[in-house]
């Protein structure tokens, strides 16, 4: 059993999801490795990781539609206000969804469902960069 | 250190929570590892995975009535409707839970708290068939 | 490749977020792993995990405000109220956020981003003290 790991950087396009599913498939087919488990992490708290629909690209806009009403900006419950208006929204809305993703991989290849894709979901308003670790480990 | 893996089937009521521990207990126990980590992963995007409490089966009705009422169905946000008024709802709920759970073990059995179970949430109203990947990496 | 795991028990003061990242990083020292992926599993269903900003201390206010006011006590929806007023929303929060959290390290630290802690979120009103187990694999 041996482990590999990478950083990947994503470039988001502000309040938006980005599919990183194939950088993901990539990587593990560069790491040699069959079998075993892929952990994704990101590095930030305005940010997170989502696995959805890739068929309909409404999915995705609606998904984003429905945690921008859930947690809108200017609500006047929030006092950390200094980094704007979108930044506490970001961190609530990263809370609600998921830091971390493991995921298995069996020859080669991860065990997502045929609908499922790999999204980095950017909570902030204007487009960033955003650092995945992601780690293998298997044989 | 050996890897183990297998699927697991399950029929969902519809809308509900099928208990699958006893499942992932069994299966953990045939493959004879002692110590390590189970990763439970959930290959749909209108399902998901929860570990909640087993105890009062009232708190699994006001589970599924609080998730009912925060993403309800016939919501005019939603442009995906093609697939029927619960699909889009239910790709929220999935996204507002988990796809994914590691659960480490020790001597063959996880370190779930005493009242703890692990449940598949099906957020489509009708029964279907979810599957589950399961990995397990230990001693 | 081996394994190492241990317990941390954490008092939390009621209704607020517990940084456990000191003691999780002293405990990884402690294994003398250098490379690996550590789990967090929190054995309880009204406490839950949480990566966040750990610079300003009024996102964690914000965070649990905005918790509050999405999962109310004393909501007719429910019940299961025979634990108290705060036991069912307690739930329903800990199934909003994370019972699990997987962090890969390299020589000895954790992928973390320069602004995430790790918090325990207490959802009871009432201070508890609350169980983690904490599995690491690595080289």
């Amino acid at each position: 059993m041996r482990q590999a790991r990478t950083r990947l950087s994503i470039e988001t396009g502000g309040g938006d999801l980005t599919d990183v599913t194939g950088r993901v498939v990539r990587w593990l087919g560069e790491t040699g490795l069959s079998d075993g488990l892929l952990t994704i992490f990101c590095r930030h708290t305005s940010a997170s990781l989502l696995v959805q629909e890739n068929a309909d690209p409404d999915v995705q806009r609606d998904l984003i539609a429905f945690f921008r009403r859930l947690v809108p900006e200017g609500d006047p419950l929030y006092r950390h206000t200094d980094e704007g208006p979108d930044d506490m929204p970001a961190h609530v809305r990263a809370a609600l969804t998921q830091t971390q993703l493991s995921i298995p991989f069996e020859q080669g290849r991860m065990v997502l469902g045929t609908w499922q894709g790999i999204y980095v979901f950017e909570h902030r308003r204007r487009p960033h960069r955003r650092e995945l670790a992601l780690h293998a480990l298997g044989d």
